[in-house]
């Protein structure tokens, strides 16, 4: 049994801290609220996210900081955007002993278009990453219901570690040492996610949506194989698998803003009638910076940034993608064998 | 301006012989019975398919098979498990000077565990052999529907050939040397469906169903590998695109066997249900086969033949699914660079 400290009490904060409390480990979960933290001890669930599903007692919530660090195993359960700041916040309350680090959450940071395993190691130096992720909705994990996710680690050992924490018949933990993928897959869905809903406003057909999500994929892929991501990830539960929950469950709040805007709406009126954040909206932007960077075209990724910030609308932009010559359908850097 | 012959006058092989024909071509659509042909010359639509909409005027119906013959381009549009003794059958009257043929049908022969491309291979010797695949519901390319397939030639000249030849805007064709990729995912995805199907009838949820494709889709790519298809093909048109519209798009006769199946039926019973032949029922036994002759582990083709064949219960399949060990997300001979 370990000692785990789960940093955000979130839903997926919450229902991770659940499952590992009911795997036996001793479990703080950090929130930054400290009324947040007595609610939950004192009525045993979280009032803020997935109410009435009872808490794990191996689970003791606090919101005092150097109580939460003393754990030799972290669970970063943050918003990615807030991921440096807490960070830089904590790195003077770690102890010389280096903790083991699982980051659960998903996204690209907006200005840097840095992934968390970056922003980690910008602010930390050198720890020991894994990254864990895959198609895993919170309610279903509390519910006990089958779930596979993927855990990556440039270091296999610490992947096994973690596989070995979390793991029980109704949640799959694989392992990888792609973390660039994972991390990629992770953020981008969020994107191809915003160009399906647009595709179904407009009515173009499951031809038409099956065929961006896997020409958005192949465009993911691609520019992953350019970050020395094997490109096989974004295959995998973390790329195709969260994919295809993000397009299909009709949850996704990405999704929606898509079909929002899909059905003439700007931006802005999308934003405020889903009352929410959608990630896509940034991490669009992120990639469109990071495929100059890498020197990748991302011809979906472009028109869905035209449209958002550009007043393209939805017609032209489909008009320009189907203008576009096909190429073949893996470059040459993807042949294989 | 080309001359072609559409072998098949079912939904695809009519959708197809119409884009030909709208697309300027001059197109005979064999069909097998003459009286078929008849009607189609006669009404301008075909009576038994796809019936509403006008067959472009640049399509003449025949059945005669000499007559078929004579065109240097042949599109095949007929039933897997029909081809084998057609190209028999025409042999006899083929010119000296060989067709290119592209196939678009989907599956592989049950007895022999063959593709189509081994089949043509096997019955006619060395030809220029293309395929073509993709999400494409014929309903929604004969509307002219955007849609985006994949055309694999092992010469390259033939694929851009036949991109050329079937090219608009709204029929983006994309090309690949890898025909047993694209063979591969044509066929298995109605084995995943069938997956898919069960999955949903026993209210495993959103995760469950990600992790079931996610994983489905590892397993053939593990096959692909060793059958020297490039596995990247089976996460593109061919492989996830085709998958997505047969897991979601509701239409799926073999996600509705599966489903049937799920909620306690048998084979049987769901089939005759049905009233139409669900492919994926011999795929399942074709890949077992194949898995076997190539030394892979499959374990959801596994579950699904059990379930299908030796009457084990979903319940049981599920808990066998769940207490493997999850290995690494990718074998060794899928790590890239």
């Amino acid at each position: 049994m370990e000692e785990i400290t789960v940093f955000g009490a979130g839903s997926w904060g919450t229902a991770l801290a659940n499952l590992l409390g009911e795997l036996g480990h001793r479990v703080v979960l950090w929130c930054r609220r400290s009324d947040q933290a007595r609610a939950i001890n004192l009525l045993g669930e979280n009032p803020n996210y997935l109410r009435g599903y009872r808490i794990s007692s191996n689970v003791t919530a606090t919101s005092k900081i150097d109580e939460a660090v003393e754990s030799p195993k972290w669970v970063l359960a943050l918003p990615t955007q807030a991921v440096r700041g807490f960070l830089t916040e904590l790195s003077g309350n770690m102890a010389p002993q280096r903790p083991e680090i699982c980051n659960v959450a998903k996204g690209i940071e907006i200005d840097s278009a840095f992934t968390v395993s970056e922003i980690v190691k910008n602010v930390l130096g050198d720890v020991s990453y894994s990254v864990l992720s895959g198609p895993s909705h919170a309610e279903e994990v509390i519910r006990g219901f089958p779930t596979a996710v993927v855990v990556a680690s440039l270091r296999v050992e610490a992947a096994e570690m973690w596989q070995n924490v979390f793991s029980r018949p109704t949640f799959r933990v694989y392992t990888s040492n792609d973390v660039v993928g994972v991390e990629i897959g992770g953020a981008v869905k969020n994107v191809i996610a915003i160009a399906a809903g647009i595709a179904k406003a407009m009515e173009l057909g499951d031809n038409a949506l099956a065929a961006l999500v896997s020409r958005g994929l192949a465009e993911i892929m691609r520019l992953g194989a350019k970050m020395r991501a094997n490109p096989l990830t974004l295959s995998g539960l973390a790329g195709v698998g969260d994919l295809i929950v993000t397009c299909f469950s009709g949850h996704s709040r990405n999704m929606r803003l898509g079909f929002s805007i899909g059905m003439g709406k700007s931006m802005k009126e999308a934003s405020d009638e889903l009352g929410q954040v959608a990630e896509g909206i940034y991490t669009v932007k992120a990639l469109k910076k990071m495929a100059q960077q890498v020197g990748v075209e991302l011809p979906i990724v472009e028109e869905v940034y035209a449209i958002l910030y550009e007043g393209l609308s939805p017609n032209e932009a489909l008009s320009n993608l189907l203008l576009r010559d096909p190429k073949p359908e893996l470059p040459p850097a993807m042949q294989w064998m």
